[in-house]
């Protein structure tokens, strides 16, 4: 496994345990604006996943695809790019 | 524990589950794009538990300090909703 | 006009001139990583008049309805803030 | 001038009028709900030309630079997607 890669899992595997922190939160009633804060905290911290994941992916397969000669595929990943954009600015 | 306290600790307890299956599809090295879309799915996850949290939270700490007679208390809740809303706008 | 309606509107004029300006961008064909920063730029300002309209219903309508003894017009009000969270969530 | 960038134009025109709109309904005291809804109405509305106009720049300028020998240019156009993924996430 390569050191991003690493990266990646090590932050997931923290937002994972953020997530538990969270339940034990509601479960000892504690004051819902301070359990909003925290979900809020962990959008953030996926969010951040989600930048990394989509950097390696634009230095990667997209940048394969549009370098390569397949005008299908190039438009294929031009399109998921624009999705993902779309989705993102919907949450 | 009450029915709404349940639902919401079984949604993070799925929302957990969620993020450890995306650690599974980084070590197998997915393809990002399905990453990507699998922690947006989290984000709206993440989103539902915060509008139930605070849905609870109008309803009972909020409509409380507005119908008392502490204008400080008042102030208080309502500073607190309108910054929720504006981190809520950043994400 | 009271003072807060009149920064409202003053936003919004500044508001207009912005979008004005970006179709200015775009028949001149500035690059357009730059008129995506306009329009980000201009969701903000947007986001902030929304703060501002939100703060002042929460200091009226919403304290009114709470503080009165209509229940069906306390869930409505509480009802129509959750909405505007979701909403705003999916900007 | 393109019909693309007429209708981005077109676009931008309307969404300069709903800008107006919503100055009138400040002055004329609409519900304040009503004037929230109006302004996420316009955030979606900007948020589509944004998209427009990022489509077309991932099929000029972005496929231009990476089909291209100049490495720094190929750096320097994802990192311009990644900014502008990152700076939508947080509106």
């Amino acid at each position: 496994m390569n050191e991003e890669t690493k990266k990646i899992i090590n932050r997931l595997k923290s937002i994972e345990g953020h997530v538990r922190g969270i339940q034990k939160m509601v479960e000892e009633d504690a004051y819902c604006i301070d359990i909003v804060n925290q979900i809020q905290a962990i959008q953030s911290a996926l969010q951040k996943v989600n930048s990394q994941v989509l950097d390696r992916h634009l230095h990667t397969c997209v940048t394969t695809a549009i370098r390569g000669d397949d005008a299908t595929e190039r438009e294929r990943v031009i399109g998921e790019i624009l999705q993902v954009f779309d989705t993102k600015a919907k949450k």
